[in-house]
């Protein structure tokens, strides 16, 4: 069976952000991806044909991920309908619990979906994708491990 | 192979909500899904377990779902962790274009993610969820056609 | 002057929706508002059109207010355009940070835009309302304070 | 009385925003307002302070708003707590019914009420801002007129 290529991109400045991508990444391995873990500014909207799942973190800013974030998305036209079946998650930091932090993670999500991407849920935890307040703690490292596992687990599940 | 399960269910006063529920339902069966169609109100929430795609149709109340609808989520609260990695989906009729639409369908996928399904978007159309306006026209009937077929799809591959 | 006539509105099972909504009506009292404080069940449609402000508090339930909440608004548009110029707000408690709270908070806000309502955010803390993550804390009932004031300053300066 | 201060700022590459922007800007000088009409790059974050209201448009990309238009958000760091009380509106373009317009819209009025402004909907039509689908008709522009005149109005009364 071929390993699902697991892309794992986010945008961070205080670490934090940073911090919970590492927990991705090690989830999404733990699950039996191949993953990639890279900043925002290293990636190109064309790369993301490459991978099977992508998952993407961000700080909340204006309850909306950052700007060099949505700038990718907008590049992203050029491959509409290249990344049709891929699976998408997200993750998102802030300095409060209601900080915009679920519309940051929801805000990719709807990209993902308006690009033909999948997009699992969570029954237990941050629904939508794991949320750090400040600091990521224990709890939220946890869910960020959680996240990388669904999203190579389905990966490897819908490209069989 | 066993075919996917899926579920077609709405509420309708005017029925413009049901004829687009009659297109989706079309549609899976058309990708090889055994659908059953019924209104919300006949169904309870442990009747969800029994599916393998779950679509709910709803007209836009004030930006969101139905109030039965949304009674339905919260009966089923009892099934929580027992629709996790199911296939969802959502549609929605309103009287104008901004009308609440695309938030009466999001909030249905959100609920859906809530419980650990899997939400597939659309690359083309109502990227979302199907949108009709007032009676739904070709384009609406299309888009709802092209939804039941996705879920379908997708529900077969993912219980494989 | 006329004092601005604000209802606090709430659904509480566990009583943690209802700590929150005693601060919300303590801080719009301190704010100079005439506050009425009340469970979503005693109070009719109708009635909504007696306050100046409206604000309405819910736990979270599948990343929405609850269904009684949804009832309330599918009654309201018998009145819909007699809340036009109102001031809202929305405040959530929920079990986990990433619960499910913004988007339960946004969909009040939302249902409040579409009777014409007018919404006032928060450039410090839980930005869109309040968030209380099972039994309010300190930082929570803060907010919630805040809220009361915020609705009820902007409502008296809005009906002058 | 001193006329209120009202920014339409738009991003436009085909001219459906800008001509949507035109209408806004139109409705809030028939309500009394002095208009500045401008492109977002021609605009600093610190500019935003002069406003009593301000009303932003934008074609729909991946479901938000243009990238430009983030970017001045993110900016708008350095003027955060300066915009509290200010009057906020927005409107959005896009290629089709469902296309991610009125999360657009919605990102936009929440990244308003994260500063503290003040959001007021709509009763009538496009309930949280007005939507052109393609090359805006006579009911687009209409609620654009509206959406300038709403605005206006209300930066009139909260400044007073």
């Amino acid at each position: 069976m071929n390993k699902a290529k697991i892309l794992v991109a986010y945008f961070s400045k205080s670490g934090n952000t940073e911090a919970m991508a590492q927990k991705v990444a090690e989830g999404a391995q733990a699950a039996g991806g191949e993953v990639d873990l890279m900043r925002i500014k290293e990636l190109s909207a064309a790369a993301l044909t490459k991978y099977d799942g992508i998952i993407i973190g961000t700080p909340t800013y204006y309850g909306l991920p950052a700007a060099g974030i949505k700038n990718l998305f907008d590049e992203s036209v050029q491959i509409h309908r290249r990344l049709v079946g891929k699976v998408g998650g997200a993750f998102a930091t802030a300095a409060n619990i209601g900080g915009g932090n679920e519309t940051a993670v929801l805000a990719i999500l709807q990209a993902m979906l308006i690009h033909g991407m999948i997009v699992p849920g969570a029954a237990q935890g941050d629904h939508y994708g794991p949320i750090g307040i400040n600091k990521p703690d224990e709890r939220a490292l946890k869910q960020a491990h959680a996240l990388g596992e669904r999203i190579a687990t389905l990966a490897a599940k819908v490209m069989a």
